[in-house]
């Protein structure tokens, strides 16, 4: 058996939900737009066409789309039978389909520097790092699991909002679901709560289709249903991504999650985040200097495909927002649980890493 | 001119867009299902099309249902030509629609107690009561509204939750609309930032709706990013409806009214209800009195018949949470703007209406 064989091998593992794989000399992946409803597998056998599906966000998830761009220049150098300028020419067009993605450029650029050479050479070096990224990525994700897992406890109703799951990682559970499926396979009696995540429905489309598939009980609310359900005592926990730290610990993540962050310290209702060391930005010194992307209105004044408002109706669209570090409870990282005091603690494993 | 004619020409000044109608023997409204999308007028010549209108919602809000159980009793007196034995009956059919309607069974008794007789007497004085009824409903809005838009200042932008407006109530204003439109014709430079208010969309269908038609600026939110524009200092004021109001302030309201006082307590943002001293039950102490209706799990996972979840998913559906007085600012009544302490403040509202 080859090593790319070895690694599929892998991938087909029941207890993975791979957001793309290599399988008969091509690409595969869910196309993530058509979720709960269709789970339809996507080939594209061209860099171009991955290009594609990275931008009309058939794939996402900041995990998904780095290992996306790994594979990529994989494919461009199985199909230039390893020739370097055309492998490199396929990153520079992969870096460009999400051009604020951090972790697409990071992945594509480590791949980059394994290519090495031309021909057979080359394709066996980029073989070689896609399948180190990849255990890498998986790795963190079962460390990162673990370390959160632990956090809870027998009997208990999690919440989390937007998705941050396995289809946004590397197969095994993302962030927040690598969380939950730990604790789950441990035994634990737990039952999660899943907020829709307006505008886009998130939470509705591909959170509960994950929790689904492994047979995690659950419910969904509609957003703005946390508060309520938090002064009943129905939510013990809430665990939620992040799309970047700030140094003192402030966080931006999908809208709505600070809103659920305010209610959960009004009831003492545990908040944490869980991310990678690799999201947070120590450049960046807190929340007010993370610039929020607002998108278009029509995201919000149409559901489906169909309206839900007046003609003419304009929305606003922040697509995150900003949690202090003050409504935090931790920070879940695959290094283990960050508390307070934030600053000082993130800086410490800021030293680590670079050591 | 006959009574009833000055009365029908009262409802079609522009300035009123009542929710029902007396025309050519027969009462319309606006099917409000079908809002914004289509401004269907349906016409009823009997009491058992009225009754199924009001129990499938196509008129729906207290004040409007209140009103057309009122005009459900004239057109049974019409019908009957004054019998009375017949007009208690549709009463009775009436009220059975929507049988925690308070509003509904309070104007009906109304009306029938003004049933004495038979004949054409009858008919006229339930005729009477009818515009009796609607004027001082009329009047209640615009007295409400004057308080409500005396504490607004020019260029303020006005939040506000589901729907309570002009087809919940009277015609007018209902509560929350009267307070923003009469604020907007004293010339008041204001925008109203619309939540849309899942899972059932009143907000961005029937308030949108509304301010639509009166030319009044506004743009729609998802419920979930109330808090990110609060704190980016976009939103002055909060107006919400309410459903009921306990002895202490305390305040039951669709669900997400909650959520959207606390980010409005941490960001300084005044939070108000514009409700009616008839709302205010006195008979239940707190909000922890007050029990919450849950509805259907189909009314989440689905919008405009497509469903947005897994098949098989739960969801929870609260209909309404309790925001506990200390978040409120004030009490906008007809009677004037009720602040804390609101429990004695509330009492005097009282003695003063039972005297």
């Amino acid at each position: 058996m080859s090593k790319m064989d070895e690694l599929m091998e892998e991938l087909r593992s029941p207890e993975l939900t791979p957001p793309i794989w290599f399988e008969d000399g091509t690409l595969r992946f869910i196309d993530q737009r058509k979720l709960p409803f269709a789970e339809e597998v996507r080939v594209v056998d061209n860099i171009g066409q991955l290009a594609e599906a990275i931008r009309e966000m058939m794939i996402r998830g900041s995990g998904a789309i780095g290992i996306s761009g790994a594979w990529g220049v994989y494919l461009a150098a199985l199909n230039s039978h390893g020739d370097n300028a055309t492998v490199r020419e396929a990153g520079e067009l992969l870096k460009s389909t999400r051009p604020t993605a951090v972790n697409l450029m990071k992945t594509v650029d480590e791949t980059l520097e394994a290519a090495v050479g031309d021909g057979a050479e080359l394709v066996e070096r980029i073989e070689e790092k896609v399948a180190e990224i990849l255990r890498r990525q998986l790795s963190f994700e079962r460390k990162l699991g673990e370390h959160g897992a632990a956090l809870i406890r027998d009997g208990e109703t999690i919440m989390t909002h937007c998705h941050s799951g396995a289809l946004a990682g590397s197969g095994y559970g993302g962030r927040v679901f690598s969380v939950i499926r730990t604790a789950f396979e441990q035994g634990k009696d737990i039952r999660v709560l899943v907020s829709e995540t307006r505008p886009s429905l998130q939470g509705a489309r591909i959170t509960a289709y994950e929790m689904k598939k492994f047979g995690i009980p659950y419910n969904l609310i509609t957003d703005n249903m946390s508060g309520y359900c938090m002064s009943q005592g129905m939510i013990d926990r809430i665990v939620v991504g992040s799309d970047r730290v700030a140094r003192n610990g402030d966080l931006a993540n999908k809208v709505g999650t600070y809103m659920h962050a305010l209610a959960a310290r009004e009831h003492d209702v545990p908040f944490y985040t869980a991310t990678s060391s690799h999201t947070v930005d120590f450049d960046t010194p807190s929340g007010e200097e993370i610039e929020v992307e607002t998108r278009k209105s029509s995201e919000v004044t149409c559901i489906n495909g169909r309206s839900i408002a007046p003609e003419g109706t304009e929305a606003l669209y922040p697509s995150f927002d900003i949690t202090p570090h003050w409504l935090l409870t931790g920070i879940i990282t695959e290094n283990g649980v960050i508390e307070a005091p934030f600053e000082k603690n993130l800086a410490a494993l800021d030293a680590r890493a670079r050591t």
